[in-house]
């Protein structure tokens, strides 16, 4: 049952010759949510293979139009290729103002239905309880009402007890299925029952993705434990002023965080479209959290 | 001076991985001016290096997402570049209606005037009287108001006159500055004047955008004598009930309309993303207008 992100966006602001604005595609146990639409997110999909059909929810941080624009023709396809599946929409609610102008001046009529739950940058809300997963927003300080996301998985994969899966001579391509919670048939066709092997895993994985904000350090809390951040890192440290100034991070700060939030591995983006090499402000954001990562286009990163 | 069209965008209404929605430049006398603006409008011209800083004009033929939803990504980054210059945007007034609900939710303010030209689709109409080029409008027929654009240039380029050119053994290399009425200056400093070896063009170059349409023979009038014409040709002719029922052009029609109007060059475009290969269509407009070319995305069309 995969976890897993592919990032369809990297830049801020505006695009690159190289870089798209924000978008990226998590899949968590065969359920594509898309995160963030920036423009061109629907020939990023066609770009890297992956089907419009499959996206199951889309969620939107806030309304800057490097976050959202790509809305109006991914929808626009949506529809076009008669979608019949429900589509749920996260997102501040003013979007459905502007979706519904649209709607109307471009003549669109839904084929099917587009189910719009408004975020609240008030307070961390659960406002996704699936079969699958959870998702809770989390208030961000940017220029217009923004919130993160954290996504949790439901019935987490249990742990093996190592001694156990010797003992019994479980061969190592079965580890997967006993994790997900399946017995064990070895060659004579007996059974071993999965109880044996596992035990519950306490702690569900999660992968949190937190742009556009000015520098939280309160958010350590809320992201304690977490797997894979996702934290913006506009700029270099250097222009702390301008960060403060814009409501953006830098990327020595996202390295903070998550030090402070004690979580897996660090994930930075949204970077401005000054910086051609980004190497410096992965070295800049390691000096204070070792594994961190640099989020490149069409890249996959596991959530574990 | 120049007169080109760079085709940015080929695809109708959803792009492939190889091809994006509508949208060109069209270079009138250094007036860059952008034709449709399609998602990823601002992708493409980064990656043809062409830039916005440069464009004077915008000109939106109707309301369908292919043909206009780039303009919110576009406006956004022209404004973070802090562009200062007027810049005029002709389009149905709906447009007006969604771009102002567009600025407000995303705390858009314009650094810069935006004119809106409101297009009118019940007649020809003249629109844009610049100094140097003329744009009218001409109403198509498609599922929402839509008009296509005819571009005419003024002060076109002088006649040469051989004979006389020759007489006074003028070099190849002069010829353009002729055509364009300067004096002729020989190595000795002496001066013909342009008068000498020219004569008036009565028939200023033009080139005509239509999209989207159903086919419409009437337009053979209005478009007569254009020397670039580019006309949707969505689909084969094998799918006329398809074309008629969508309010769309095949190839075959558009190069029957091309002959009917007696233009110089046609160029087919807004191809269906069931045609990989274009060929067929090039060649079934062919049998009907020989001097056709396909729109292929980063090629430059000369006006002439």
């Amino acid at each position: 049952m995969p976890f897993e992100l592919t990032v369809l966006g990297s830049s801020s602001a505006t695009p690159t010759a190289d870089r798209h604005p924000s978008a990226q595609i998590l899949n968590i146990k065969d359920n594509l949510l898309l995160i963030d639409c920036g423009e061109a997110t629907q020939n990023q999909l066609l770009h890297y293979r992956i089907r419009h059909t499959r996206i199951k929810a889309i969620f939107i941080t806030h309304l800057h139009a490097d976050h959202f624009v790509g809305i109006f023709g991914l929808l626009a396809t949506i529809n076009f290729h008669g979608r019949e599946d429900n589509l749920k929409l996260y997102a501040p609610s003013d979007l459905k103002t502007i979706i519904d102008t649209y709607f109307k001046i471009s003549g669109i009529q839904l084929k099917f239905q587009l189910d719009f739950i408004s975020t609240d940058d008030s307070m961390v809300h659960l406002i996704a309880d699936e079969p699958d997963y959870q998702v809770h927003t989390v208030p961000l300080k940017h220029r217009l009402p923004t919130t993160g996301f954290i996504f949790t998985e439901k019935r987490p994969l249990k742990r093996l007890k190592p001694e156990l899966c010797e003992a019994f001579h479980i061969p190592f391509s079965s580890y997967q299925s006993l994790k997900e919670g399946k017995d064990y048939v070895n060659t004579d066709g007996n059974i071993i029952q999965n109880y044996l092997l596992t035990e519950d895993n306490p702690k569900p994985r999660s992968y949190a993705y937190m742009s556009d904000t000015l520098y939280l350090p309160q958010l350590a809390e809320v992201l304690h434990g977490v797997n894979l951040l996702y934290h913006e890192s506009t700029f270099m440290h250097e222009l702390l002023d301008r960060a403060n100034e814009t409501l953006h991070t830098t990327a020595k700060q996202a390295g903070m965080l998550a030090k402070a939030a004690g979580i897996k591995r660090l994930l930075l983006g949204h970077y401005s479209a000054r910086y051609r090499d980004l190497t410096p402000l992965l070295f800049e954001a390691q000096k204070e959290f070792e594994n961190t990562l640099l989020a490149i286009e069409g890249e996959k990163y596991i959530v574990d």
